[in-house]
């Protein structure tokens, strides 16, 4: 696989279908910018009305090439791609590149087109990109197949960054930012309609590239769970950031997505969860990014969440500690006697962090230099920022202010160390040389800074080992089952469930009350009776005395309201009305596949939509991270002199779920346990009630 | 008030005292910048040791100027700075802007100082602008009594942009980023330490000020409530935006601000809801600031919030579908005929809305034309976004895209239009000349566009009559009052309290409980006793037989627990379970006075901190908006079958409750109405309890 993705991105020799003369044409531009970039493989214009095409000899059809490309690009009507497709796949060709629009993207018609030069490139063993996409670019082989408009006049510089993107136009828009904001890219590839190779293939090449240390992603939706999934996965153990724009998270821009791409949006939030999951970072706007892009292909992450700042600004230095606390930043005082030492130096400045040396240290930068050695060297800190302001955009005060600051680093740091400034670039890539970061305004720094907390947090946790997650599949029914069904399936995977009796008659059910000796609830225990409620098959709060008369009352009444429903009997159980209530359940996100999901029961789920998502299988540890992400976590803590509950059990329940979900993903389509009460710290979780839903169609 | 500030900002003369000669030094750079801006009015250095500074005769002191200068600026150190205001004060100078450091930011002795020079300036009638600031400058009026480097090289150009900022440094970058947008500046206030002129009394002349049209303002706290509270009320009924800067947000950030400057920090989500109120926008970002801003600056405000958008690209048309939902705004699909229109015109595209004529429109861009007017004209839009993305980057290709895109324009048009592409300056600037607001991106746009929504919402809003809202104050005790006796006086102020009986005796009780005839909740009685459930003063759902011994228990009970508080009896009450439980309360912010207190009870006040504020007082019509800012509101409306909650009632009584704050900011510290059951639509609020704190240090 990686290979074919290879023959795209740096191939030996390259044919050109449908090559232009007019270098502005959609079939003209890909020659002129290999010509530009002196490519030094083979470069084979096709075009039968022409002998040159900008110089170089062309050839009437693939057939007639001296040799057989490794790969071609396909610049033509959609119409014509298709013979162009064949004629690629008889002569061998790896992998072909497909430019035009008019397939999937315009109704039923393209999408058969579409599917017919899938087929024929599969038949052929060959790979395909696109239709409807820009191409691909990997600068360090001078090798550019695309035709975007950006690389007129200014090719791109070689870098770590990788840019994968399902749109074009935005991939371009990504490449233009990167490169003024002084960034190289690796290797850029957009996947357009995805007939055969998508985001999710493409970001698994990119991780294995080892050009590419980041990685800019764009994506409508994803099509392949699984590949997906181990790509963010290869790119964390590898220490890689993965930076991701999805969009379609608003119910427009969900419809639009569906009508622009054939890539089905599945759930938002879902995607969102995942991401969180396997440690990359969604980005909410292009800037964002970009910024944090940026500050990843440093190479630095911080080890932990403290922050120093200096400024000679009370004001910034306030605006910035806010926005570095709003996204998770500690920004931690000063020691004390580092304190005591820059006030004796500076007695006017705030010691504690912000550290704000008063505009004094404009005038006097051995006070700058004091300050800001104070910080690195004793702040303790994982990041340093400081406040720079206007000051870099005067030459003469920007070359003074550069060493005074850098007189202030220690010979040895591994500090993340970050500037906001307002100056012209070429100030900014000095500071930059110095090993500093460079932000327009303190949000943007913090945000960033706040991202390479994240990925270090993430990079640093150990590789979950997907075997230990696997759960060897159980011998399932294939028909409904009823609760006691689903408890007993699921007591298979581990999960346990209250004491319970299933009875046939009134006398029993009576029995059983005496024998559990506390008031007891009392359920119809049917496969076919999925709410209970409505056929009035739930008693609660039932003296044994009264259960031998309310039995034979919901035999009846059940039989009344569902008379075809087999009736396995009724469940007996001890009514447990302490712990709190949460709601844990399976379903089967249509790209994402099985998730599990968990929120707290009553208002936090009816009224707040309080609920978290994760791709299964997970282990505990990640089970422990999705259940802090609840905004009701507190009630588990426990509030109000309650005791805190037992979010051990209840993050075992969630991964022992999360294995079986994934273990039977194909036969189950749904679990829900609903309600489940979180007992206190030692006493475990109880899982009320049980839900199995069977189903096709899964991954 | 208002000539004062004037005479700061457009003086007939001005006395520059610590003038230099040194055109870089603070008391040489206002200098520089009066005679390079050919400022008209008189303008007299002030230094004993020089006959002439920068070219003008130099005077010993003020006294031996040859007239009194209406406002004087003081570049001295602060040691010299009590001396040079008595001075200005003797002869009789308006007004004064002292720039020096080191009063009341660096501890006692400087808040000493900083009183004396206040004081100094008081009793002489004359303002004082600082200590510790950057100063004014008024462009149209050439007039630059500031040391800002950032007009170092270029000076400002007059516009219709306020500037008001407590931090000089923040200001100064403000006035930089707003030069780099392109817009002008009206007028520019720094305040600095703010020992007489504070933020809000420069907004408040800001507001008034007829060149200016939108103000940013930036504080850490502002010191005169009711002239803020006002002035944003006048900029309101004047359709002038506020774009606020508010630091301290953060634990941090508020502790570096009470270090910083000597305002209080106040409660952050206060100051958030007031400017709410008052109809300002809060930006999170610098770069918000300056984007909303200049969207304000064209001075077009949409009816309603329905946005139409064009793009060429599906994948940008979603990003801002996502972006433009996320802040309120309406992406609505275009009218069925308008979409057929454009499918016949261009089968490819997407007509709904997004618009996406796809790459197609680049080569033919009648298509773009004709896609853009039915937007324009049929799409019956508020707002029109079009992604052009780099396309005008390109000289040639930009000059043709301008004219397809105002071919489309209609003749005349009230549509607040904008743009996203990233181009240079100068074909920004021509896109702006044909109407269009420019954005680097869709997430800048979208937030702007959300703004002048917002805006246009909050100026449509008639003023609301501040009489109407005054009350008569009552004469209210000075000490503590019992549950009865807060119930009573609040009575008064038109609040409702349930039927309830205050009896002496478990006899009486037990007969006011069989008159109500239905469980009963029984409530010991004493100003003293502010926590009744500690005092084993509360017992709920009591039968008529039972109330007798109970109350004889409770009595005996509390004797036990507090034998020195005065006794009024037992409150007897019907029981009432129904409804929704919310917490209303008043408390007094130390920067904005009364406020109300807003919140549904139980787990969302105590674990969800879901609460929101107003300052009082405020009509019915705000309270509305008040109550649906919580994020449990759904829970008013119903959910899961109930009934909707009597909203109109709960607005009444947070209207009515805010009256009689403000009425008695002094006197009352505190009320709590906790809880207030919400019944079902048509019947009304229950404030079970009520508390009133009284205390002085009241507004």
């Amino acid at each position: 696989m990686a290979d074919t993705i290879s023959s795209l991105l740096a191939p030996a020799s390259v044919a050109l279908v449908g090559a232009s003369d007019d270098a502005t044409r959609i079939g003209g531009r890909p020659l002129k910018y290999l010509r530009e970039a002196g490519f030094g493989g083979a470069v084979y214009p096709v075009n039968p009305k022409r002998s040159r095409v900008q110089g170089l000899k062309a050839y009437a059809d693939i057939a007639s090439l001296p040799e057989v490309p490794e790969t071609a690009i396909l610049a033509l009507p959609a119409s014509a791609t298709l013979a162009a497709v064949e004629a690629c796949g008889d002569a061998g060709v790896a992998s072909a590149t497909v430019f035009s629009a008019g397939f999937a993207e315009v109704g039923e018609e393209g999408r058969k087109l579409q599917q017919r030069i899938v087929d024929t490139a599969r038949d052929a063993g060959m790979r395909l990109l696109g239709p409807n996409c820009l191409g691909v670019f990997n600068p360090s082989a001078q090798y550019y197949g695309t035709f975007s408009v950006i690389l007129d006049g200014t090719l791109m510089k070689p870098g770590s960054v990788g840019v994968v993107s399902q749109s074009g136009a935005y991939g371009a828009h990504l490449a233009h930012l990167a490169r003024a904001r002084g960034m190289g890219i690796s290797k850029w590839i957009t996947t357009g309609n995805e007939s055969d190779i998508d985001v999710a293939e493409a970001l698994h090449w990119m991780v294995d590239d080892p050009d590419t240390n980041v990685i800019m992603a764009y994506a409508e939706g994803v099509k392949d769970r699984d590949l997906f999934v181990d790509a963010l996965e290869q790119a964390r153990t590898k220490r890689k950031a993965v930076v991701f724009m999805k969009t379609g998270r608003s119910s427009v821009g969900a419809e639009a997505a569906a009508s622009h791409t054939a890539a089905l949006a599945g759930s938002d939030d879902v995607f969102d969860a995942v991401l969180r999951q396997f440690g990359a970072y969604r980005a909410e706007t292009t800037a964002q990014q970009i910024d944090v892009t940026y500050a990843c292909a440093s190479g630095r992450f911080p080890q932990d969440n403290k922050l120093g700042i200096f400024t000679m600004s009370g004001g910034f230095g306030i605006q910035l500690a806010d926005d570095a606390e709003a996204v998770g930043l500690d920004v931690a005082p000063m020691p004390d006697d580092a304190q005591e030492e820059l006030l004796a130096a500076l007695p006017y400045s705030s010691p504690r962090n912000p550290v704000d040396a008063t505009a004094q240290a404009v005038s006097q930068m051995e006070l700058l230099t004091q300050s800001v050695n104070l910080i690195m060297q004793r702040g303790g800190y994982d990041m340093f920022a400081a406040i720079l302001g206007i000051g870099p955009a005067s030459p003469t005060f920007s070359s003074k202010l550069r060493e005074a600051l850098m007189a202030a680093v220690p010979e040895k740091d591994d500090l993340v160390r970050g500037l906001t400034m307002s100056a012209p670039v070429e100030a900014v890539r000095d500071y930059e040389k110095d090993g500093f970061l460079v932000f327009e305004d303190g949000t943007a720094l913090a945000k960033a800074f706040g991202a390479l907390a994240g990925f270090g947090r993430a990079f640093d946790r150990p590789a979950s080992e997907r075997e230990a997650l696997w759960m060897e599949p159980l011998d399932l029914p294939t028909g409904p089952v009823s609760e006691a069904g689903a408890k007993a399936i699921l007591s298979k995977a581990g999960i346990a469930f209250p004491e319970e009796r299933l009875v046939k008659t009134g006398a029993e059910a009576a029995q059983a009350a005496r024998d559990f000796g506390t008031p007891v609830v009392m359920k119809i225990c049917s496969p076919e009776i999925l709410h209970k409620t409505e056929v009035g098959g739930v008693a609660v709060n039932l003296l044994a005395d009264d259960v031998e008369d309310r039995a034979d009352e919901m035999f009846a009444a059940v039989a009344r309201a569902a008379p075809d429903a087999t009736i396995e009997g009724l469940l007996i159980a001890p009514m447990v009305g302490d712990g709190v209530e949460t709601i844990v359940g399976v379903s089967r996100d249509p790209v994402l596949g099985p998730i599990v999901m968990f929120g707290l029961g009553g208002v936090f789920v009816e009224v707040l939509k309080d609920v978290t998502f994760r791709a299964a299988p997970f282990d505990v540890d990640e089970a422990h991270r999705m259940i802090r992400e609840i905004r009701g976590f507190p009630l588990l803590e426990g509030v109000r002199g309650a005791k805190r509950a037992d979010i051990d059990a209840l993050a075992r329940l969630l991964s022992d779920l999360s294995r079986f979900a994934y273990a039977h993903r194909e036969a189950v389509k749904g679990v829900d346990l609903n309600p489940v009460r979180v007992m206190p710290e030692g006493e475990g979780v109880i899982a009320l009630d049980a839900l199995i839903e069977f189903g096709g169609d899964g991954a």
